[in-house]
């Protein structure tokens, strides 16, 4: 008996899957319809990009884009907006940086910018005979009896066979990151390192630097990619140049600011947790438009998803706008210590931080048995271009809620553009691209969705 | 025994089979990497929009991209590149259109264009009380009665819900190649086509149309997507308006053009054929970037990276651009003409014309085996971002090498952007990005590596 009952048994549970599978369908072609119809995100973009533009940590504009955001939020549909107030680090550039190379009796100028966190050079500048390395090895090599007194050129390439460009910005990107303790280790006075960027064209890229505190704290600006080729050349012609730069970036004690978050309350176990998230604050070159614009109105866009076609989260669903990723994390690090304080429970937490770019996959940071259940939904992702479920890392703001077991996330969209744009003057909305960025929202829901339903 | 011996042999055979993939993972390898370091698809398109520019069917600047490409071809390290002559439609613009929008005594101009093949108004124009129908149903519906005498204005939106943006251009782009003969049958002067275009904003997207000989051929312009809101929001206040508009659009004789081939002749197979292509010809507002010249520069670079990485194909590999793509065909046809007259077998043909973007899939139109074969390579594509063979139909200029029995079929890229740019002013150089397009043609490499090395 038992043998029949088995296959029996069986073949229901699969009747009542393949039900529930299609009413999931159903609920998802009506989110998807609804975002690619009605979509604010896009809208709201707008606003933030052009009416506020630029909003570095600890800027007056960051307060702007805080405020901003929980209107957006509560026009959203959101139960509840509030702030969580933090303190932020408040770096600012000063006055437009120069610099130039200098042989045979001639100034080249350079487009370059300080990078984050750099100290200035003063106003009078620095002026040194440059040196250009390619790896920490190289520079490891040529030791303090080269290096002492010297600007070091960082030409770090982002490698242009790497399909997913993360993989070369993350392999490149530590000359940014760590570059000038490490040259200012063998006794140089300055560093220019070659912009993070898949494409080559005039614009410098800045973003974060790190200084370690055993060594002295050297300036450190980006250059652009036209350069750097060009710097590079005519290095290789053996050429003796001088490379001499002025930025007068400095260091403001930290100030106040705050997350953004929105609600709507889970009508069955409203303890339970689900965030979804971008970062609010951006480098002060641009509009920050795809780092990370895309990712606060994509998440603003689930919450109003859901409204407006009627779901009823059975989870607590929240949308925060994350506040200084760029320039320390601060927010996300004050995210996790709420939740700690007020004991949270924390099932799932999605970022979108990679640029508002057409939805590929998700990268899932979690236990095996929770991939293996997202996993299992991924048919229900394939008519809407997310296909992609094996990446295995999530975003910086979400991710110190690992600590207290919460199952992360990242949504991954194409990386091709990103990096042409990233950190610099050109990501501006106009490089945002309506349905791609509605796409993204779209899929963002979807996740959400089946999280809340059937728990993780 | 036999028990023992199939496994064993089905272990072998697995065996064999994963050394081979193994082995073309390493090839394609190779290929992508020369593509993304080397490849010159971005820069030989640059010169074809920037120096050629607009290039429709019989215009002197086809010409031009003509003797481009074929150069191109030979520095791409063609064995053999050949014109096939072929006669094309020569149809002219004429001076800029104008048009507007009469009421309560005030003109509100319009961004207007010709549609491809239109015939003009002469220059004194046309001017009628405006009628709008959103589908040819409500058109019928409203008959010679209410159609007399007057400009019909199809107000067909293209559905935002359709995550591929082609769905919705088949569905509402009958409005342009039909509407203006539908709108003539019941007696209308002149007709006005919203514009097939994903976003909104001021520029009028062009587009072949046909008459039907039945019918007076009256003419038909595309207004921009702004208009068209603005015009069906001013119809539906009930207010009596009144359009005007003035093309001088008309054909000229047809005139002598070519499909452009370049080929690597076959090492073992040399009278099999594969071809891989995109169409020379544009429309005339724009530089015709993505609508066909990334897919033109695509095919010539598969040639370029199968020489550059040292592949000897054991077919000959055809690449074509094919002329007149946008105006009648002329060149496809052509191609097969001479196909059939030279008993050539042609054993696959690859086209590329939907844009320039990140590739996503292929579409396939052939037989159930061959789908199967091509499906089981599916892996080897994945870390090139290639995922999607559920496609099934091919482009238009390969598309009458099924008449032979050719398998043919179509690269997919992401289609979120194209139809913001079809067609118009738009459509330049800067909206192509080199890393997309250089993927596309590494994924149309791999496929004719397979494809030439295992047969179909």
């Amino acid at each position: 008996m038992l043998k029949k009952i088995v296959p029996f048994i069986a073949f229901i549970f699969c009747c009542l899957a393949s039900i529930a599978q299609s009413e999931d369908s159903i609920t998802i072609k009506k989110i998807s319809d609804e975002v690619l119809t009605n979509g604010k995100a896009y809208e709201n973009l707008r606003f933030l990009c052009k009416k506020i533009g630029q909003r570095i940590s600890g800027s007056p504009s960051a307060q702007k884009a805080v405020e901003a955001t929980f209107e957006m939020l509560k026009d959203a549909g959101a139960d509840t907006v509030y702030l969580q107030q933090c303190k932020v680090p408040h770096w600012v550039r000063g006055i437009k940086e120069t610099g130039f190379i200098q042989f045979a009796g001639q100034k080249y100028p350079l487009h370059l910018c300080s990078l984050g966190n750099s100290l200035g050079t003063g106003l009078k500048g620095i002026n040194a005979p440059v040196i250009e390395v390619s790896s920490f090895k190289q520079l490891d090599q040529l030791g303090a009896a080269i290096i002492k007194g010297k600007i070091v050129f960082f030409n770090f390439v982002m490698n242009p066979t790497y399909v997913q460009t993360f993989r070369a910005y993350s392999e490149s990107g530590i000359s940014r990151w760590q570059g000038a303790s490490k040259a200012a280790s063998y006794g140089a006075i300055g560093v220019m390192v070659r912009s993070l960027a898949s494409n080559t064209d005039n614009y410098p890229h800045t973003g974060a630097m790190k200084y370690n505190d055993s060594f002295p704290k050297i300036p450190a600006v980006a250059i652009s990619t036209n350069d750097a080729e060009w710097l590079s050349r005519k290095l290789k012609l053996r050429m003796q140049l001088t490379a001499s730069f002025t930025n007068t970036s400095f260091v403001l004690p930290d100030t106040t600011s705050y997350n953004v978050v929105g609600e709507i309350r889970g009508s069955e176990f409203p303890k339970e947790i689900i965030t979804v998230g971008g970062h609010l604050d951006s480098w002060d070159l641009a509009e920050g438009a795809n780092d990370d614009g895309t990712g606060v109105m994509q998440s603003i866009e689930v919450l109003r998803a859901l409204k407006a076609t009627g779901i009823k989260p059975k989870r607590t669903v929240r949308a925060v706008m994350f506040m200084d990723e760029e320039n320390g994390g601060r927010g996300g690090d004050k995210y996790l210590e709420l939740a700690e304080k007020n004991k949270e429970t924390h099932l799932f937490a999605l970022e979108s931080d990679a640029g508002g770019f057409t939805p590929r996959g998700f990268s899932l940071e979690m236990s095996e048995a929770q991939i293996s259940k997202i996993t299992q939904w991924k048919d229900l992702f394939l008519n809407y271009g997310v296909y992609d479920f094996t990446g295995r890392s999530s975003g910086s703001d979400v991710g110190p809620l690992r600590k207290i077991g919460t199952a992360c996330a990242e949504l991954v969209p194409d990386s091709q553009r990103y990096f042409d744009i990233h950190h610099a003057a050109t990501d501006v909305f106009e490089n945002v691209n309506k349905r791609e960025l509605h796409l993204g929202a779209v899929n963002m829901a979807i996740l959400i969705y089946l999280i809340d339903k059937y728990g993780l």
